[in-house]
C-alpha cells in the first residue's frame, strides 16, 4: 500500500463522497449504521444498505460476514415472505448473518484521492482521482476525464490464514430494480446493475476466474443458499474464496449512465453520453483505467500529504475535494458543454455565490470552465432592475445576475432564480448586489489567470454595465445604500443568508463593502489589461472612496461594524469577513506574477494592498481574533465569523485564513498561528464528529454542528492552503500594529 | 352528476389505481391517511401528499384547508428549516393548517370509469375510461388510446354561499424536483411537475382566468404567504377562488412521460413516446380531449351500473379494470410494440399464468395484443427442457414457456424467466407444465376468438410440440407425471405457488389435470380449424384419458383428491379449481358462436361440455360447496380454494363462480346462488377492509387479508361475470347431481 496515504489519527467515523468528474454522483460511505451507496443527482447520502466484509470458511459454509460498518441495520427480514406468505414467519429469522468489526479494529486511511479502511482480514480502497477537464476538442482525454465511475479495490491477503476466506462486496438497493451484469464476460468480470442508471462490475487482478455473483433478497442467502442467484431479490453483490496461503485483489468499478435528456426549462444531457454508449461501457472503461486510475490518486495523495499542511488542512482539502466534484454535473445543453455545480443538499445550479468562493479551484483546474460558467450567466441569468434606498422613491438601478440558475435539475426561466423571493429581509431575499460583485470578480479571477483577451473583449460592455450597476446601487462613497427594486419592500441579504444583519443584510454591509472595494480595483485591473482607456470602471472608480470610508468607520476602536447603520442590530456585530476579499487583488496579483505580466497593472495590484485601507482591515481583524472575551471563538477554537451568531462558514473561514496568512501574513506572530491551529482542529471535528459525519463536507455549522449546507462543494476553498506555500511576500506596511 | 355511478354502500376506505393504458402509472388515492399520488414503474401507491379540499374565505385569508384524507399526516414541518436554520424553531409550528372531513360528511360513487367523493364543499371526480388499443398504423386512434393521463376535475358550488370560498388541489412530491409549468398560457391553464417525469395541468371550465398556482414548502405557505411561488418548494398546488353566488369546475390532467429507453435486456420506449412530445404535451392533449374522456367515462359506468349485477361484482369488476390497467406497459421493441402487464407488486413482466387469466378480458377489448404476448413468448422466451419421475432417469422433455418475461424493466435473458429457480419444491419453483398449458390455452383462446388462420398456420409447428411436450410430461392416462430436469432435484409447482401440496404441487395434480384436458380439448379444435389433418395434436389427443382417469379417481364419494398420490398430503385436500378449466371449451364454443362456427369443431366443444366427466367434476364441485363443514368456505363466506389453505386467489374464485354459473349451471340451485351471493359481499370487505384497502385491488388473501399479490391486475378475470347474462345456455345431463 502507497505510504503516501495517511492514517487519519481522528474520528474515522464520517461519509466521504467519492465521486467522479461531472456525473452528479457520489458513493457515499463511511459512516458507521447509516448505510450509503450509489447517489445520482441527490443532495445527500444515498441510503442503501452496504456489505463489505469477510467470513471465515468458505463461501457456502455457515458463518458470520464480518462487516466494515457501512450497513444500516442488522435486522433484514427476507422480502420472500410478500410471496411465500404463509411461510413468511419461519423464514424471517434467517438474514442475520452480519456483524461489524468494532471501531478499534478498522484503521482509516484518507487521502486526497484514496480512502482506505484496513481490518485484520482485509483492506477496502476508494480511489477518487481528479484531472483537469479538458476542451471538449480532446476526445480521448475527455472521455477520460468524465468518466462516471469510481475505482474501488477490495484486498484480502489469507497467506497466513490456515482456512479458507470469503470475500463480499454487496448492495441492498433497497429499490426494486436490481440486475446481474457482465455474466458472460470473457475476462472473468462480473457485475450487477441497478436498472439502466447505476451499477457496478468487478475483476479480479490477475485472474480470469474465480469470482462469483450473488442476488437475493439478502447476502446471507445469496452465500448459502442452494440459488445464490434469483433475479427478483433487491441485493446484489460479489464474492471471491480466499484459499489459505493466497491473496485476491478484487478491482470494483462504480458508476452510473443517465441517457437522454436529464433537465428541463434548459433541456441537458450528461455530456459523458457522447464518450461511453451505456452502463457497462463505464464500468468496463473503469475497469481497464484501473492502472492508471490507482497510480493518478497515488500521486494525488503524495502531492497532498507532502505540502507540509497539516493533516487537519490536510483532511479539510481531501475531504472537500470529493464533496466538491460530487456536485458537479458537465452538461450538454444544445449541443454546447454547461458545466453545472451543484449547491450540495440544497441542489440549486450554479449558485453565484458559491461560484464566487469556488473559482480559486476551477480556475487552476479547468480555467475554461470559470468562462462556460460566466458566459451562461451573461447569457441567460442577468436581469436588470431599479433600486431604491429605505423608504425611497425607485431610481435606475442596472445589470446584475440570478442568485442561481435553478434546482434539481430544473434550469429557471430566464433571468429568474430559484431561491430570491420579493418581500423579505432574511432567508430568500434577493442578492442582487452580491451577485452583482460576484461575477465581477470571478470574471477578472479568470482574465487574471488566463490573460484571455477575446473574452475580456468581447465582454467589456458587460463589465462597463456592471461597473455602471455597481455605482448605481452605492453611494458616493462606494457603500451599498440601495435594494433592487425585486425587493418589494424587503432588503438585499448577503450569501450569509441565514444570519443576523451581521452577515446577512446587504446594505451597509462591512464586508459587502469590502467585496464592493475589491470589484473597483479588479474593474481597474481590466481597464489597464484591455488597454487602459477607463472604458471599463467608466473613469468613476470607487475603491479609495470605500477605502476612507471604511477607514472612517473603523474609527479610534480600530473596528469596523458589521453594518454601518448606527440603529441598525449589526452596528455592534464584529465580523471577520470584513477581511474576505483581500484575497482578490492578491490572487490577481499572483496571476499576473506566474503570466509575468508587470506594468500598471501589477504596480496597481501592489498598490491596493499596501496602505492605510489594509492597515485597518488588519487592525480589525486582529482587534477580533486577539479579543480577550473570544467573541469570535467558539468555545472548541473554531472561528466564529460573526460574533451575534453561531452560524459559521467553513468555505469563508478557508479564505479567511488565507487571507491572514498571505496578505495580512498574521500568522507571523506564533500567538495567531495557535489558534489558527487549533481552530482547524475544531474544523476537523465539527466535519466528523455527531451528525455531521453523516453528512460528509458541510460548509454550515452552529456550534460545530452541520445544520445547513450539508454535502457541499463550496469547501474546496480550504485547497487555497496548498498555495500559501508558494505564495507571494508582500511588503508588510512598517506601522507597528498594535493588537486589541 | 350522472345518475349512472353508484353510491358506493359499503367501506369507502380503499385505494383505487386510476391508470390510463400502457402507461404502468397511476394516480392512487382513496385510502385515508396514507397518502397516493402518482406512481410510475412501481408495485404499489406512491408515498406524496394529497390535498384536495377547500377554506372557508379567499386564498389569503387564515383558515383550515378542509381536505378529502388523503393526507399522510398533519403534522409537516416546513423544509425552511433547512436552510435558515438559526430560526427554524419558530417556523416549525407554520404547517398545521389542514384537516380532513370526517367519514360521514363523505361519500364515494365508484362505476366503471368514474370515481368520485362528494363533500358538503366539493365534488372530486377522477374519470378513467379505457378502450381498445387499435393498431399502430391507426395513428390519431392510437394517440388516444395511449394517452399517458388521467382526468380528474374538482366542483366546488358556492351559489348558495355567503362568502368565498378557496379550493386546491395540490401535491407534495416529497422527493426535490417540483417546478411549475404552463406559467404562460393564453387558455388561463396552469400546472406543476415533478423534473420530466410526471406532472399535472389544471383548467378552469368556461373561463381563462381565475385559476392561481402555488409552490412552497407546505400548501399552508403558499395559500397565505406573501410570495405563493417559490420554485425550492417541493410542494406545488392549484388554487381556485369561488365567489358567493357562483360554481367553478377546476379540470385536472395528471399525466406522465418517460424518454428513451427504460427497459434492460430487451431495450423498450413507451410506445406513447412516438405520439406526444413530451409531458406538457401530455398534459394539455389530456385536457383538450376532457369532454370525450368525462363522456366515455359515463358511458361505460352506465354499461356497468346496467348490467344487472349486482353491486359487489360491480365494484370487484370497476377495482379490478382500474388495477389492470395500471399494470400495463405498451413498450416500443426494436420499432414493434411489445405488451407487457406487469404483475403488481411484484412487477414480474408478463407472468404467463396471469396472461391466461387475463386473456378473457383482453381478447374482448384487444385481442392483437394477446397475440402479441403469445408471438413474444415463442419469439424470447420458449425453451426446451428433460423430464424424470420423481427419482427417475431423465428422459425427453419438450419446448414450454418461462413463467415471467423479467422483472421491474429488467427483461430476462432469452428462455429465462427471474421467478424460477432450481432445487425447490415450493414457491419459486419452475412452473414448466402448467406454462405450457397457459400458452396452449391462451393460443387456444387467440384462435377461437379471432379466426386467425394465418398465425394458426404460422404456429401450428410450435402448437404440434406443445402436444408433443405435453405428452412427454405425462403418464399414458395424461396426468403429469414428470418433473423438469430445470428443477434439479426439486418438483414443478403451479401458479397457486405459496399454498400447500393440494395446489401447490403440479404433478398428479387434478387443477393440473383438468387444465391438461383442456389443452387437449384446444389442441383438437385448432387441429379441426386448420383442417383436421391431426398435425397438431399428432393423433394422440390424451383428452379422454385424463377425464377417464379423474372420473376413476373420484371414486365413490365423488370428490377428487387434490394430489392424486396416496401418500401425498395433497390427497386429503378438497379444492374447488378442479372446475376451473372448464371455461376454456365453454369460452371457445361462445367464440364459435358468435363467428357463427359451426360443423365438426363446434360439435366436438359440445360434446366435450357434456358427459361423465362434466358431471364428475359437478359432482366434486358441488360436494364442497355444500360441505356441511364447510371446508372450502371461510367464516365470512368468502371462498376457500383449497381446504387445507387459509390461502386464496380472487382471481380463481372469479374463473370459478363463472364456472360454476355458465358451464355447470350450479347457480340454479338457490342454496348455491345465495352462497355466491354471500361469498361476493366478504370478498368485498376483503378488498376494502383493513390493511388491504391501502394495496387497492389484490388478488392473494389469507382468511380475507391481502397478504401477497396486492396492487395486482389478474383479478380482472371478474370481467367474466358481465358476460354471464348472455352466455351460451348449455343442455346439462339429465343424470340428477345429488348434493353431497
Amino acid at each position: 500500500m502507497p505510504i503516501s496515504t495517511p492514517n487519519f489519527p481522528k474520528n474515522p467515523n464520517f461519509n466521504a463522497q467519492h465521486s467522479p468528474v461531472g456525473a452528479f454522483m457520489s458513493f457515499t460511505c463511511g459512516h458507521a449504521g447509516s448505510g450509503g451507496g450509489i447517489g445520482v443527482e441527490i443532495g445527500k447520502p444515498a441510503a442503501q444498505n452496504l456489505f463489505v466484509g469477510v467470513k471465515q470458511g468458505g463461501r457456502r459454509e455457515s458463518g458470520t460476514l464480518r462487516c466494515l460498518p457501512f450497513l444500516k441495520s442488522f435486522t433484514g427480514t427476507s422480502a420472500a415472505a410478500n410471496y411465500d406468505v404463509e411461510k413468511a414467519a419461519a423464514q424471517a429469522a434467517a438474514d442475520r448473518s452480519y456483524d461489524a468489526y468494532p471501531a478499534d479494529q478498522i484503521k482509516r486511511e484518507y487521502g486526497w484521492a484514496t480512502d482506505r479502511w484496513v481490518t485484520p482480514d482485509f483492506s477496502f480502497t476508494i480511489y477518487t482521482p481528479f484531472d483537469p477537464v479538458p476542451k471538449p476538442t480532446e476526445h480521448d482525454a475527455m472521455r477520460q476525464a468524465l468518466l462516471p465511475a469510481v475505482l474501488a479495490r477490495l484486498d484480502v491477503d489469507n497467506r497466513d490464514g490456515k482456512q479458507t476466506k470469503t470475500a463480499v462486496f454487496a448492495i441492498d438497493f433497497g429499490e426494486a430494480g436490481t440486475r446481474l451484469i457482465g455474466e458472460h464476460s470473457t475476462d472473468g468480470s462480473l457485475g450487477f446493475a441497478w436498472r439502466r442508471k447505476m451499477g457496478v462490475l468487478g475483476r479480479l487482478e490477475g485472474k480470469t476466474t474465480g469470482l462469483g455473483a450473488l442476488q437475493r433478497w439478502s447476502v446471507a442467502e445469496g452465500l448459502t443458499d442452494v440459488n445464490p442467484i434469483h433475479a427478483l431479490g433487491n441485493t446484489a453483490g460479489l464474492v471471491v474464496e480466499v484459499p489459505p496461503g493466497e491473496k485476491r485483489s478484487l478491482l470494483i468499478a462504480i458508476g452510473v449512465y443517465l441517457d437522454g435528456v436529464v433537465t428541463t426549462g434548459l433541456e441537458g444531457r450528461y455530456y459523458y453520453t457522447r464518450y461511453y454508449t451505456g452502463l457497462e461501457d463505464v464500468l468496463t472503461s473503469a475497469l481497464e483505467e484501473a492502472p492508471r486510475l490507482m497510480a493518478r490518486s497515488e500521486t494525488l495523495d503524495a502531492e497532498l500529504s507532502g505540502s507540509g499542511l497539516s493533516l487537519d488542512q490536510q483532511f479539510m482539502i481531501a475531504h472537500a475535494t470529493r464533496s466538491y466534484y460530487g456536485s458537479t454535473q458537465m452538461l450538454d445543453v444544445g449541443g454546447e458543454p454547461y458545466w453545472v455545480v451543484n449547491e450540495g443538499e440544497y441542489c440549486m445550479m450554479n449558485t453565484l455565490d458559491l461560484t464566487v468562493d469556488q473559482a480559486f479551484w476551477e480556475l487552476k483546474h479547468n480555467p475554461w470552465l470559470v468562462k462556460n460558467e460566466l458566459d451562461m450567466f451573461t447569457r441567460h441569468y442577468a436581469y436588470h432592475d431599479q433600486v431604491r434606498a429605505p423608504g425611497g422613491a425607485p431610481r435606475p438601478g442596472g445589470i446584475s445576475f440570478v442568485h442561481d440558475q435553478g434546482v434539481n435539475n430544473n434550469f429557471s426561466p430566464r433571468g429568474r432564480s430559484s431561491y430570491e423571493l420579493a418581500k423579505l429581509t432574511g432567508c430568500f431575499s434577493f442578492m442582487t448586489m452580491e451577485e452583482l460583485a460576484n461575477w465581477v470578480l470571478t470574471a477578472t479571477c479568470y482574465v487574471a489567470k488566463t490573460g484571455d483577451a477575446e473574452w475580456l473583449t468581447k465582454n467589456r460592455k458587460t463589465l462597463a454595465a456592471c461597473a455602471e450597476s455597481l455605482r448605481a446601487r452605492c453611494d458616493a462613497n462606494g457603500i451599498m445604500a440601495f435594494d433592487s427594486t425585486l425587493c418589494d419592500g424587503g432588503a438585499e441579504i448577503t450569501t450569509y443568508d441565514s444570519l443576523d444583519e451581521s452577515l446577512g443584510q446587504a446594505r451597509s454591509n462591512t464586508y459587502i463593502a469590502v467585496k464592493t472595494w475589491a470589484c473597483w480595483i479588479g474593474l481597474k485591473l481590466l481597464d489597464q489589461l484591455a488597454g487602459g482607456e477607463g472604458s471599463i470602471d467608466g473613469g468613476a472608480n470607487r475603491a479609495e472612496a470605500i477605502a476612507a470610508a471604511l477607514i472612517k468607520a473603523a474609527g479610534r476602536t480600530g473596528v469596523l461594524p458589521a453594518v454601518m447603520e448606527r440603529d441598525n442590530p449589526g452596528f455592534h456585530s464584529r465580523i471577520l469577513p470584513v477581511a474576505e476579499s483581500l484575497v482578490y487583488p492578491f490572487y490577481w496579483l499572483e496571476c499576473l506574477a506566474a503570466r509575468s505580466v508587470g506594468g500598471e497593472a501589477r504596480d496597481s495590484l501592489v498598490a491596493s494592498l499596501h496602505g492605510p485601507f489594509i492597515d485597518a482591515v488588519k487592525r480589525h481583524t486582529l482587534a477580533l481574533l486577539n479579543d480577550s472575551k473570544r467573541q469570535n471563538l467558539f468555545d472548541d477554537g473554531g472561528i466564529k465569523l460573526s460574533s451575534t451568531s453561531n452560524n459559521s462558514w467553513m468555505s469563508k473561514i478557508a479564505i479567511f485564513q488565507y487571507v491572514c496568512r498571505t496578505v495580512l501574513r498574521l500568522d507571523e506572530d506564533p500567538k495567531i498561528a495557535a489558534l489558527f491551529t487549533a481552530a482547524d482542529a475544531a474544523h476537523t471535528a465539527w466535519q466528523t464528529d455527531g451528525i455531521s459525519g453523516y453528512w460528509a463536507c458541510s460548509d454550515q455549522f452552529i456550534n460545530g454542528e452541520a445544520k445547513g449546507s450539508r454535502y457541499y462543494p463550496r469547501i474546496i476553498t480550504a485547497a487555497l492552503f496548498l498555495e500559501e506555500k508558494h505564495a507571494l511576500k508582500l511588503t508588510q506596511p512598517a506601522a507597528a500594529i498594535t493588537t486589541a
